[in-house]
């Protein structure tokens, strides 16, 4: 037998977050219900104040509740560099890093043959009209290195260059992680590595 | 830089779930917003709803959206028998064993003396009240077999024997577990097994 129709359906609503399977849920509603109702009301109430008002940045793909993400609208920002990534999540990570002053294309998704996203799934025309608009100088490509994440960036690459043979394209260095020691690091990051080895300037 | 105030604040409120963490909250925000709005929608609008109309059952403790949860308005179970438990998420798994027929009492927790957790903080005085005024003639108790809910079996079985000596009182059984392998069971619980060991009838 199950429980009341409405503890069922939140935790069937509950399901629906990433990487919550059933059991979690379940754990989740009763201690929401239980003794967490008020962040649950909290809960839910931003929910649907972020469904109502967070949309995608028309510039760059970001989720704002502005007219413009606030990366866009940034003043600050240096318009001829452009970094493109996958997700809002990969953009995120490179802003926590400090390491880039430039703007910010977001292709929601990566080319992938096999689960049918093609150029036109993910925002390729949207990111050629942009670099022409804006007159970028470079573009940076921050896609994974996962091949599907490869396929993307020579993708791009390609377009990039039919359209702008004078555009810069660069892409982020593959190599052993900060912090990591050698003997554990895969064989196939220390060659990318070691090819990509920077020459150190004489004193 | 953080993202937009609405994105934070859905962020920090999806924290307020069990087990979820700041990256955890994160992702899931990003991913009902972008592709997942109408789940979050649902999500939302499901929990302010149960927030509104799910209560404690006055009799036993349970989460329902009516006057008296399922379990103590069928009448189909034995009132005579009394199963205690510590949280709804054990009343639901003796329910999925399919193994109990009589109603349920809830404690909404368990004694916890290091946490400042008293008799007067679970719901004894009510447990008390119950089994007298609906003559139950056998309380089963099936608290955790971890110290804090064998200490709360053993401050009901005093409280309750004092007040009806001829109340049956009983507790789940401890043993190793359905699809163990004894090599594999810790030493206690085989001890335990051991000691609680079923005669088994000659034909």
């Amino acid at each position: 037998m199950a429980q009341a129709r409405l503890i069922e359906e939140l935790i069937e609503s509950l399901r629906a977050l990433p990487g919550i399977g059933p059991k979690a849920a379940q754990r989740m509603a009763y201690q929401l219900l239980s003794s967490k109702k008020k962040e649950a009301e909290r809960l839910g109430r931003t929910l649907l104040e972020a469904v109502d008002k967070v949309h995608r940045c028309p510039s760059c793909n970001n989720l704002t509740d502005s007219d413009l993400c606030q990366y866009c609208a940034s003043p600050d920002r240096d318009d001829s560099l452009l970094c493109v990534v996958e997700s809002v999540a990969d953009m995120m990570v490179i802003e926590q890093s400090l390491s880039w002053s430039g703007r910010y294309f977001i292709l929601m998704g990566r080319l992938s043959p096999l689960a049918g996203v093609g150029p036109s799934d993910i925002s390729f025309n949207h990111l050629v009209q942009r670099v022409g608009d804006e007159r970028v100088k470079e573009v940076v490509l921050a896609t994974s290195f996962t091949p599907e994440g490869e396929a993307t960036a020579l993708a791009i690459t390609e377009i990039l260059q039919r359209y702008y043979p004078q555009l810069r394209i660069s892409r982020i260095a593959k190599g052993v992680p900060a912090g990591a020691e050698l003997e554990y690091t895969d064989v196939n990051t220390v060659a990318q590595a070691m090819l990509n080895r920077q020459i150190r300037e004489n004193n």
